[in-house]
C-alpha cells in the first residue's frame, strides 16, 4: 500500500532540464559559513526547492570540493552559484537590482517565520550566517527586515542547514508553488 | 533597528524548566541513522519545537557521545530519548498505545507534506530513515501513512536532518502552536 518508490519513479530531472525550469524567486546568501557539510546541504535543499542561485561569501568554501559534494550529492552542479568575498557589498548590489534582502536572525523587530508573507512579484535574498556568529550585524543593518524561526526550547538555535530547510520550505509553500501539485 | 539579540534576550529555558513545559504531541523515531551529526541535529531541532521524545533505533548512536553533543549543543540533555534495537517492534508497541505512526518517505499513496493536516487529539510518531536506505519497507508497511516532502529538482532527496526540520516545522505550525505567540 505504501510501497517505497524507486529512484526511477521520482520524476527527477536532469541538470540540463533543471536549468530550464521556472525557479522560485529566491536567492540564498551564505555569510561566512564554516562547515562544508552545511554548504553542501544548502545546495541539496536549494535544488529540491528550485532556488535561483546561491551566493557563497567570505570564508565559505566553493565547489568543486569533495566535502561539499558529499553533502550536496551533485546538487552543486544543478544550482547556480557565485562566490563573493564581501557579503555587505554583495547585498548592496542585489538591493540596487531590486532584490529584497532579509536576514534570518533573532533580532529586535524580527518577523516570526509563520507570520512572514512573501509579496507577489518580489524577489528575496535570504541571508544565513556563520554557525557561531550568525549574520554579521553590518549586513543585518542594511537588510529590509529579519525573519526569526520561533523556538520554545533550551537552545533557541538550529543547525544552519536545518534553518535553511525550514525557511525555504515555508517561503516556497507560501509562494503557492507546492499547491499546484 | 534590527539589533541582534544577545543569548540572554532569547527567553531560553533551562533543561529543568523544559521538562515541565507543554510538549508538541509528536515523537520522533530515527530508524538506523548512521551519522551522529544528523542525530545531534535531530536533538537540537526537537528541543526547538518541544517534541516529546526521540527514539533512537538500530545502528543509531546514543548519548553521551561527543559527536552527538557537537551537533546537539546540549539539547540531548533536555529532550527525552530511549534506545530500541528493533524499529519494527517499537512501532508496533507505540501503535498499540494509540500513537499514529507515519513514515517520512517517498512512497506510493504518500500525502504531500503541504497537504498533511494533523488531527486534533492525536499523537504522532514521525519516522525518519537511514541516510541511504530511508525507512525500512517493513516499518513503512505497518505505518498508518507516509508523508512526502514535495521536491522539484535533480535529486529528490534532502539531508535527513533537514527533512526532520522541515516536517517538524510544518507539523508544529499546523498544530497551531506557533500562532499562540
Amino acid at each position: 500500500m505504501y510501497k517505497k518508490l524507486l529512484n526511477s519513479q521520482l520524476s527527477r530531472i536532469t541538470p540540463e532540464q533543471y536549468k530550464t525550469i521556472g525557479k522560485t524567486p529566491v536567492v540564498l546568501i551564505l555569510d561566512n559559513i564554516r562547515s562544508q557539510h552545511n554548504i553542501g546541504a544548502a545546495f541539496r535543499t536549494a535544488d529540491a526547492f528550485a532556488i535561483e542561485k546561491i551566493y557563497l561569501c567570505g570564508i565559505c568554501a566553493v565547489p568543486p570540493s569533495s566535502e561539499i559534494r558529499k553533502a550536496a550529492l551533485g546538487a552543486e552542479e544543478s544550482v547556480e552559484w557565485e562566490y563573493h568575498e564581501d557579503t555587505l557589498t554583495l547585498v548592496k548590489t542585489l538591493k540596487a537590482k531590486g532584490i529584497t534582502p532579509l536576514a534570518v536572525e533573532q533580532t529586535e523587530n524580527s518577523v516570526m517565520l509563520n507570520r512572514f508573507i512573501p509579496e507577489p512579484g518580489k524577489k528575496y535574498a535570504l541571508i544565513f550566517g556563520n554557525e557561531v556568529k550568525g549574520v554579521s550585524q553590518s549586513v543585518v543593518d542594511i537588510c529590509d527586515g529579519t525573519i526569526e524561526i520561533p523556538q520554545f526550547g533550551t537552545k533557541h538555535s538550529l543547525n544552519v542547514s536545518v534553518s535553511i530547510g525550514v525557511v525555504l520550505w515555508e517561503v516556497v509553500s507560501k509562494m503557492g508553488r507546492l499547491f499546484e501539485r
